[in-house]
């Protein structure tokens, strides 16, 4: 038999009839069609997905795992996800909670081409939590987000992204932004002495996304970030293996919350396909994660395993400078802690309240 | 105030709390920070969301409506998504229900650039239902796939499409079956003299897709399937704007089943954003569609107003051969019915099985 990979769903279902709920997701995500119609020998054995095994987790829900050819594939992050979970995320009694993954595939993949070491080797820093705040409010133009970009700068981040709501509307341009912002920081980081990073949002299609790219390194910027259920798998893994000196940061816009398990999506398909960190959001914010889901999240995206390089997690959402010691004590220094709106509530002060964060940061490292 | 656009979310809630939810959901979706924190009195006046209204719908859950600008858009089919819905799909207690756009972005996006009139008119079909089935197991080679293509043609089918399964892989790359399963329809067509149709299914990333539709064209096919949430809302607009004599069939696949609300999403984004015909799951099949939705879906896919076109329903996913009648009579003729896998069961009878459903939906049309 041809290699396969492993793929684990939690459905409903009772005793009676979840083996043959089984069955029917290996066919559907295979061959799609009844196996008595098929007469290729090779298809039957390499090619139609397998029941591994069945456990009963409690309470109606079954954990299933199939087995998939690796072959079915192909080269395309795209087809990887229709395969996962293609035809049955139409199905509400499923939920896609899990794959372990061939060194095949995660070699084609590749993974973080930077990550954690890289991103602190960049920042200079070999210890402390990393800190984020982001621009925002989308509608502003360029010149003040830029202003927005230096006061965060002063105030001593490591890194400031875009709002994943600024896009390229009329009112702010992306290749007007990423000009200002950037230089904006750069003055900052002249006068802190920190290097702060600006990470740029890269939307559109892929070719729209390439001349950003492209715009930000030619800024001198060496991170970006992109929203990968946005965007789609293809373009990423193309802007990934396009842009080798790029961090890429991954926004979990349109990632669901209740039918691909998080820890899965951001956790590890996220940094599988390049991500070097990943925005997800934290428990006790304004969305409803638990803490086991997040904890499981960040311990993914730091041990993907199979030679890859750790992603670095960035729980965001509704934290605030009070949570600080909170956060990295529950997530350890191998964490960014991203606020943006509390942090945009001190108006004026704001820079003497983003050192007021940096240097909590600082103290309740561990 | 600027142009607005209405978005509708089915929120669970109850009667004390639903009005901070939505405010909370009107913030979320345009600004995402705190309204104190924004000073700029453009942004607050045309850019943050408002709630429009809220209904109880009973069972504890409410019909909010939020404007957001129209401005925030931009030109981007992706950037359209994560207005509707990014963050917001994070929270598990939001189904994105409907959307009302505004003239200028269904102008923007263009909707079916063919419809349901021009495919008619390619088949030569002012009438009855449209019939079509699909290639597959994936696993098969080129050859195979191919003389199944001739056989089916045989039939009389007006459409053949790939199997979503089908991508670019080893054992049957992309350039190999389209000009096979092209020629293989052409010999089909020689024989009937009936214009069957070849949908090959595009994937891999932008540049990808656009080679793949280039071939399909070379090959003199005017067909071509996607499915949008694999491959990104904004490469599908790229694609359609490119190549505006192909009429695009939209794949559900990765649609989801609970979060975003099919008749929505399939029946009117894909629809928006140029899928001449939408192929979704079929009540009474293996899915779990209700009629209704499957009403409301085929309703908005064939009335999505604003002088835009009407796409195509295409109802699948466990047809039968049996259900003919009942499908038209459900649907009405502006629908075409797709038998894949239970069609393929006929074996080496599949040519005369073909013919017979061709016939039953010839016999049953309106």
């Amino acid at each position: 038999m041809s290699e396969r990979f492993t793929v684990t769903y939690h459905v409903r279902g009772t005793a009676a009839d979840i083996e043959a709920r089984a069955q029917g997701i290996a066919v559907e995500q295979s061959v799609e069609m009844p196996l008595a119609a098929i007469r290729d020998e090779m298809v039957l054995s390499d090619i139609v997905g397998s029941v591994e095994h069945i456990r009963d987790l409690g309470n109606g829900v079954f954990a299933v795992a199939i087995g998939l050819a690796t072959a079915t594939v192909g080269q395309d992050a795209g087809q990887l996800l229709n395969m996962l979970f293609g035809n049955t995320s139409l199905h509400d009694d499923v939920v896609l909670k899990d794959v372990a993954l061939p060194e095949s595939l995660t070699q084609l993949f590749g993974g973080p081409r930077h990550g954690i070491a890289e991103l602190r080797f960049r920042l200079r820093l070999h210890d402390r939590a990393l800190t984020g705040s982001a621009l925002k409010p989308q509608g502003l133009p360029a010149g003040d987000l830029a202003t927005l970009a230096e006061h965060l700068t002063r105030g001593g981040l490591d890194f400031i992204k875009d709002d994943h709501g600024l896009a390229d509307q009329s009112y702010s341009r992306f290749a007007d932004r990423v000009g200002a912002c950037a230089a904006a920081v750069a003055r900052g980081v002249r006068s802190t002495g920190h290097p702060t990073r600006y990470i740029p949002s890269l939307t559109g299609n892929l070719d729209q996304m390439r001349a950003r790219a492209a715009l930000a390194r030619d800024e001198g910027l060496d991170c970006a970030m992109l929203a990968p259920m946005i965007c789609g798998f293809p373009a990423m893994q193309a802007l990934v293996s396009e842009f080798p000196d790029i961090a890429f940061f991954a926004h979990p816009s349109m990632g669901g919350a209740a039918r691909i398990a998080p820890e899965l999506l951001i956790g590890k398909l996220f940094p599988l396909l390049g991500a070097d960190a990943v925005i997800f959001p934290g428990y006790g914010g304004r969305f409803g994660y638990s803490r086991e889901t997040c904890r499981d999240l960040a311990d993914n995206a730091r041990h993907a395993g199979d030679g890859m390089k750790p992603a670095l997690p960035v729980p965001a959402g509704g934290m605030t400078l009070e949570r600080t010691k909170e956060i990295i004590d529950f997530y350890g220094n191998d964490t960014m802690l991203l606020i943006g709106g509390n942090l945009l509530l001190a108006g004026e002060d704001i820079t003497r309240e983003t050192e007021r964060f940096t240097r909590a940061v600082g103290e309740f490292s561990l």
